[in-house]
């Protein structure tokens, strides 16, 4: 069902010009029907897709390149959090009509990221859209056979870890939306978090063998950590004091500072968890690494959550995620 | 950037409840940050995406289990197109909302076509569209190694076969959107192959070892056979007296017949080169496998396209196929 289009860019043109790199030994790239990629013996595959739409997961007048980054690093956390490395990768570029500029910006700040990650871009497809800029991305890696992290496996007792700093992106998102009264100063300091994830890819199969469960914040900690705890069918005992803040967070209120460390989403970090005895272990991988860690709480085998707020008190509510259907 | 929605069904019950199939030995399905899938040694993986766009792809009248069907099997048709065997996929449904009976008929449409194709459904997303459903698949195949069939490795003397019977879907399409003269009876027939595409996933794989190149008809029989042609550097001659017509169009003007099985996109049957000694066992394995399989052409040593019409008289235009961003 097309309409004709004057603009002079072909899709094959586009294809060629903006989202062809050379493929790496064993690979077959872009540009045949299917991509292809070696999986090397004793690894399984590991593959998940999510989809940006404009307006939704970025904002319409961001920088094509920031955009192009963050398509891809919200995958790529996803392989993070199951502790596979990136291989391959694919695009599907749904846009109302091909602008040359945007789309070299945009492919810029795919490609680099594509590139320093060691995922080969082998694939894809482009669509015009009605009005909106749609992105799908999938993402291919490599773990060693029965290794990868899954949500289901964590254990009584287990120290819950986050990486990273939490918050900024929550913050960014509330000061752009004005739901929090505008702070030019602060949104500077948080917005390149929201524009930029940077899931700690390169470390997280360092984690298979020590961590026992591992997902990746990208709903909200407490709502991500629940499916951990509704997966592996036990419970835990979360202090939001021990939770790394973002170091801006400190202008906000004290609810606030709660609500974005507790409940804010987009931040692509991993939560997992881990045995007490592999502690040493982790803080010295990540620190090597370069990745910020922080012990936030422990897993119970009473099947509930209790999360403790700055003072040490309990929380009465659930802080609740973001659900794209329904939300509370 | 989310909005409240009024409907109860949440993210997480819409996949539990129509995108949980059971995950097969050695995959992890629907539900993990990542979906897991295993690859045999000595095979590669293969893979392809697309991206259906209500209004684009499909009518937003549909029925939403013909839209399941299609949305798989325009995937398939890729996988057939490098003969790899379709092991698993990956799901991205954007929704303007979460519509219970159009979920539960889009999931069995869906599936039934997975389930027979012997392909895996181990992940995927779900995100809230402003008013257009977006579908975007991901599957996942396997291909011994090297010896996926692409697009640059026809050889001069080559036979060019097609697949199936061209040219039913053009036809409906250009009935449904009224380019051609009403005709409720040739609409009746040709509409079931515009909405359930069959491409001959199972048969693909015994192309490996006999056919050179090939590439599924989704943008019209000339100019996929012409990025065949590109590819390999070759030129080709085909008689469109030979193509396998759907037997609907003998209702329509030479004209009309040879435009639908010349550019009309839609298919998803093949169209591969093998080598003449190969006749044979082609057309043997076909039959076994009752798949229809026509000799259409040749593959020239002189890079260009000759297409006789149906008195064997050469055509001086050549049809075009769909561009996605361009259309002459």
């Amino acid at each position: 069902m097309p309409k004709s289009d004057p603009n002079p860019l072909s899709e094959f043109d586009l294809i060629a010009r903006f989202f062809s790199p050379p493929a790496a030994q064993g690979f077959v790239g872009v540009g045949d029907d299917c991509g292809i990629m070696p999986v090397r013996p004793g690894f399984q595959l590991a593959v998940s897709t999510d989809t940006l739409i404009e307006g939704r997961h970025f904002f319409s007048d961001a920088d094509p390149a920031d955009i192009g980054h963050k398509a891809l690093a919200v995958n790529l956390s996803d392989l993070a959090a199951a502790g596979a490395q990136p291989r391959a990768c694919l695009l599907s570029l749904s846009l109302p009509h091909a602008d040359e500029s945007w789309l070299q910006a945009f492919s810029q700040g795919f490609l680099s990221l594509a590139n320093e990650s060691g995922c080969q871009l082998i694939g894809g497809d482009t669509t015009r859209s009605h009005d909106k800029i749609i992105l799908g991305v999938t993402v291919l890696g490599e773990v060693p056979v029965s290794q990868a992290l899954l949500r289901g496996r964590a254990q009584p007792d287990d120290d819950i870890w986050v990486t990273g700093q939490l918050g900024a992106p929550h913050t960014a998102l509330q000061l752009r939306q004005g739901v929090w009264a505008a702070d030019e100063a602060l949104l500077a300091q948080t917005l390149p978090r929201l524009l930029r994830p940077q899931p700690p890819v390169h470390w997280a199969p360092e984690l298979l063998g020590h961590a026992h469960a591992a997902i990746d914040i990208s709903d909200g900690l407490i709502q991500d950590l629940q499916h951990i705890l509704h997966d592996s069918q036990f419970g835990a005992r979360v202090e939001a004091a021990a939770i790394p803040q973002h170091p801006a967070l400190t202008h906000l209120s004290a609810e606030q500072q709660l609500e974005a460390v507790l409940s804010g989403g987009d931040e692509f970090e991993l939560c997992f968890t881990a045995p007490v005895a592999q502690r040493a272990h982790i803080l010295d991988s990540a620190a090597k690494a370069g990745v910020a860690v922080q012990r936030i709480g422990t897993i119970t085998l009473e099947p509930t959550l209790q999360i403790l707020d700055f003072e040490g008190k309990a929380l009465n509510a659930e802080p609740t995620g973001f659900d794209h259907f329904n939300r509370s």
